[in-house]
This record gives C-alpha cells, sequence and structure tokens, in this order.
C-alpha cells in the first residue's frame, strides 16, 4: 500500500523532497484538549497506552488537527522494563516509578525476554487499529527507548538528576551493566521488528538520558548497543534520537541508521559537520520559543529551516513540546515549515 | 601575606607549577563526617551558611583532612536573590524554594540592591574568620552564580529539569529578562567585590543551569553579563564554570577571566580547542568514577591528567562531589592528583 503523503520516509531514506517534513515529539499529548479527554475516558496515562482503540485515537490526533507528516505510535519507552518482568507506576505529576531496580547479578536473573511479545500485545493491537484508521495518509513512526536510557530507569527506578545510582554501577561493575544493557537491547530489537510487522513505517530510538554520560562512556555504554538494534532493523528507516550527546556526534555518524535527531542544545551546524553529508538530520527548535509572539516563532522557525537547509531534513522540535504550550503557538510552527519556500538556487 | 601553597593561584595565572594542584567542587559537605557534625550542631543548611564561625569550620575542614590545595568558601549562590528580596527555603532532600517569583516588571520593581552589602555581613564575618583560621596555608576561593542561573531560580522558584518558566521569559518577553538580568549582574559584582575585600584570593561564577540554554540564547542572555562581572573583577583571578555549556565554549574563550571550568562531559581536548592556548583550564573527572576500585579511580585520574597536561591547569571534578561517595575514595583522588609525575620532555 502507497502511503499518501510519504515526504518523512523519503527524507528519512536521503530522497528529495518537494518541501521539508515536519512532525513533532510529544505532539499526541497534553497540548491538545481532545488528548487531554480521551486520557481523561481512559483513567490514567497507563490504561490510555494499554487500550488499543485509545492509543490509536490519540495518536491520529495530531494527524487530524495538526496536519503533521507522521504519526507517531502513542506508548512509552517504559513497556519494555514491564515486559521484562519489572513492573512501573505512572504517578500524576511524579513521573514514573518502579518498585524493585536492578542492583546485581540476582535481580537480572529475575527477568526475562521470553514474552516481551505476549506482554506487548497492547502495542500491537493499537498498532494495527491505527494503521486501519490512518488509512495510509501518513507514516507510522514507531519507538523505544535507547538501551542505556532503560537501563537508567532499571537502575535508578525512577527518573533523576544525576542518576548517580545508574552511573556508579558503570564504574562499580561494568559487566552487571553490560549483561542488563544486552538483555535491553535484545527485548527491543524484538519489540521494534514487530512494531514493523504490524504496520510501523519507520522506528525512533530515543536515548533521553544521553546527556548524563560522556564520550568515554557513551562509546563504551551506550553506542554498541544502539549500533546491535541498528543493524538488526533493516527493514525500514531508524532515527537515533541521543540528547545531550554532543560530544559522540562524531561517534554516531558510523551508526548503520538512516537518521540523527538533533536537540535544541545542538546547532544546525555542528550537527552537519559532526555526521557528515549522508544522513538525514532531525530537529530542532528549542522547545520554549512556542512561549513567544507568533512573529518569533516564524522568524526562529525560518532560522531553523535555512540552517538545516531544504533535503536529508525533517523539521521537528529539539526535545518533546512542553504540555503547557498553546496548541496553536506549535500548529504555527508545523504550518511555517510546511509553508516554507528555500531561495536556493 | 604570602600564601604558603600557592600552586592553585599561579596555576590560574597560567604561570608555571611544579605539580597539577587540585580542589573538589562541594569539597566542603556531606561526603565528610566532620561536615555533618556541624551541620547537625547548625541545626539547618541555612543556619549553618548564616553563622560566621560554623560556616568557617566546614570550609577548613578539606583543607585539614583532604590536603586540597585551595579553601572554597561554605555558601550558597541564592545568598544573592535573598539579598535582593527575594527569600528561599532548603528543604532537606528537596531543594531550594522560593515562595515569591519574578513575573512582572512589578515584580522586579520590589527587590532592591541597596541592601547588598547589609544583608550579606554573615558571608563576610565567615571569610574573616576562614583568613585568620586559614592562616595563608592555601588560597580562599569565593564564588558567586552566574546571572543566567540566579535568573533560572528567581523566575522559576525552584530547581526544575527544563526550567521552561524561565526559557518562556526569554521568549515571550526579553526585555523583562533582561532587566532582572542586569539586576543580578550589578548585585553579583558588588557581592564579590566584597568577598575580594575581605580576603578572597579568587573567585569562581557557577552557571550551574548553561546548559539548558544553546548557543543562540547564551550569547544573547548568559554571556554579556558573565563579561561584565569579568570586566568589573581584575583585583584577583576569575574562573567560568558553565556547566553543560559546550556550544559556547568557543565564545567563553575571548572572556576577559582567567580559568575556564570544564564539566564532565566535555573531553579536555574539545574544551581546549574551544578555549585556545592562553587560559587555564579546570576539571574535569566524571563524579561518579569515585564509585568505582581505587584501580578505576587512579587510572581516570591519571587519563585525565595526561589529557589536559600540566600546565594552565587545575585539576577537580567535572561536577560537585555526589553526597553519597565515600570520602577515602575522594582523598584517593586528591592524592593521586598530587602525586602524580608527568613524563614529558
Amino acid at each position: 500500500m502507497k502511503i499518501q503523503n510519504d515526504l518523512i520516509l523519503r527524507a528519512a531514506r536521503g530522497e528529495q523532497t518537494e518541501r521539508v517534513p515536519v512532525w513533532v515529539m510529544r505532539q499526541a499529548g497534553r497540548v491538545l484538549a481532545e488528548y487531554r479527554a480521551t486520557r481523561a475516558q481512559a483513567g490514567s496515562f497507563k490504561s490510555l497506552l494499554k487500550n488499543p482503540d485509545l492509543a490509536a485515537e490519540v495518536t491520529i490526533q495530531p494527524v487530524d488537527i495538526f496536519g503533521v507528516d507522521a504519526a507517531i505510535l502513542f506508548s512509552d519507552i517504559l513497556v519494555i522494563p514491564e515486559a521484562m518482568g519489572l513492573p512501573y507506576r505512572m504517578d500524576e505529576g511524579k513521573g514514573p516509578s518502579f518498585d524493585n531496580t536492578i542492583q546485581s547479578q540476582r535481580d537480572l536473573d529475575k527477568l526475562s525476554n521470553d514474552y516481551i511479545l505476549e506482554n506487548l500485545t497492547y502495542v500491537f493491537d493499537a498498532i494495527s487499529v491505527i494503521k486501519r484508521d490512518l488509512n495510509d495518509r501518513v507514516p507510522l513512526i514507531g519507538f523505544a527507548g535507547a538501551p542505556w536510557t532503560i537501563f537508567c530507569y532499571m537502575v535508578e527506578g525512577r527518573g533523576s538528576k544525576t542518576f548517580s545510582l545508574s552511573r556508579a554501577m558503570l564504574s562499580k561493575d561494568p559487566e552487571l551493566a553490560h549483561a542488563l544493557l544486552a538483555r535491553i537491547t535484545d527485548a527491543t530489537i524484538v519489540y521494534l521488528k514487530q512494531q514493523i510487522a504490524c504496520g510501523c513505517n519507520m522506528v525512533q530510538l530515543f536515548d533521553s538520558w544521553a546527556g548524563i554520560l560522556n564520550q568515554d562512556t557513551y562509546v563504551i555504554f551506550a553506542l554498541p548497543y544502539i549500533r546491535k538494534i541498528c543493524d538488526a532493523i533493516s527493514e525500514v528507516p531508524l532515527t537515533v534520537f541521543a540528547k545531550g550527546a554532543f560530544f559522540s556526534m562524531e561517534a554516531m555518524s558510523s551508526l548503520p541508521c538512516r537518521t540523527i535527531g538533533v536537540d535544541w542544545h545542538t546547532s544546525p551546524a555542528f550537527a552537519r559537520k559532526a555526521i557528515g553529508s549522508d544522513k538525514t538530520l532531525q530537529g530542532n527548535l528549542d522547545p520554549a520559543v512556542l512561549y513567544g509572539s507568533d512573529e518569533f516563532i516564524v522568524e526562529q522557525t525560518h532560522r531553523m529551516l535555512e540552517a538545516f537547509g531544504p533535503q536529508k531534513y525533517i523539521a521537528n522540535l529539539g526535545h518533546g513540546v512542553y504540555p503547557d504550550i498553546d496548541h496553536n503557538k506549535l500548529k504555527l510552527f508545523i504550518q511555517t515549515v510546511q509553508a516554507y519556500q528555500f531561495n536556493r538556487s
């Protein structure tokens, strides 16, 4: 089946596009009254993501309302540790928390990768509903957390400013860290392959906590596992978004993936120089720009577009949209990208 | 009066040193049982910093116990907003919080810079006690928060992962943001000059939240105010530590200051290339390394020393020491630096 608007897929493959495609991290979410209504109906964040019909509904809302060039599966990166045997709670305003964490080989031995697909049926069911209702208008993006970020939550048990427990394990017990990272990597490959089998047209790895490492530790504990996932996923284009990892941008240039996400701290020129001319870049408007006036948003968006250029580029924010942003400001960002004409020979 | 061990002052001035000097951010703090005892005696963090004798005691503890090459004043960057008229609370395990924040010109009009020195007498009294008891064994480092970081707390009212309220003001009301930043800058200059008049031998600006900006916003809202402070402080060497601001390292190379702090995300080679050969660098061991074995700590410390080289360099961690680090591990780091012999012709 041919996707009607396949701009993002073509951009990800490095093919020519007539205009720059755009989607937004966390486009399905609290900025939309429609999302808030569906979530209220579900009762909680976790009930929402475990209900295939409602998860499909919020996945498609931004396509209908904003006219973005792709839908992204509504889910959560922490479904993987849960499917491995480490359940978590999501408390309103407090973020995720795990009752049990991984501190030893014995903790690790309690986990299993044997039931990943079985435990995540609700995700694959949601993808089927989305694909049916989306009706090939735009591509559907699947996703997972990168192993290092999932590791952080499994060791720390919650969000943290420093993730010092997780980083402590890298210093104290690197063998255990590698064993856990390898296990997460295997689960993630199974998970992404099934997302693709169910109809996801491209996938993204979110390394949300990349920025709490440095070049040395990222190359040892994060990149090899991302590389393994990239090697395993050849069916669709894959994007790697390592937030805060300016220090490993050059190392990431050799990853066997098509697109590299750029956070808002990293300038387009820095990213292009580090990554080289082959890959597609994605990003990177400062989400806080959307607090500004319409004129400011348009001006900053134009600036971003000129800095990245018209090809091998997917426009996005440099991180997820903040939940208190006026959805009209987000719409303005999207429309500004879609209407932009480059003056280039 | 001649400081007996003036290695850090000489390194900061760019002069030759026989060995690399070392101190540690948050060296006066919870890693030391002696600190915890003095703090218990004071009753609370704020009572401790407002008691000149006890603040002097914890300032000097790491000189006696670790043999570091400098003492750093025990205080808090948030005494400046408090002295300007915005009091804060420090709740155990929750970090700082302000009852009132700056959201409008009217809020700003309620602040005053007229009583900075009067309101901070307790700091200057502490410096006098420290200077007396330190007896010129090592230099005393004074400090303040950089204007952008202080601004974050005054607008947000507390710590935050995104500081989206503070960054929203940069987009929504840049004039108000500049007015507040200018006010903080003026207060900081008065404050640092008095620290120096009371005996501080060098001073450091901590831009702890630099990393939530990008190159564009850092150059507009952070650097000009740091530059103004550098211009005003010519009495002693000044260090600028902008955590997470790899994107403005090059811009920082032209600051009229002597030393640039390097966080643990930034490699020594990246920092030296961006800053050039003139200034002294300070940093940058990953604080999480101190969770590792003794062998690992020694090996990583040697690696850091070789990467920075023997001159124009002050060894430190790349951020404050984590409070749950075994103080023997911290001592090992310090002694490893002090014992290291470079094999260079």
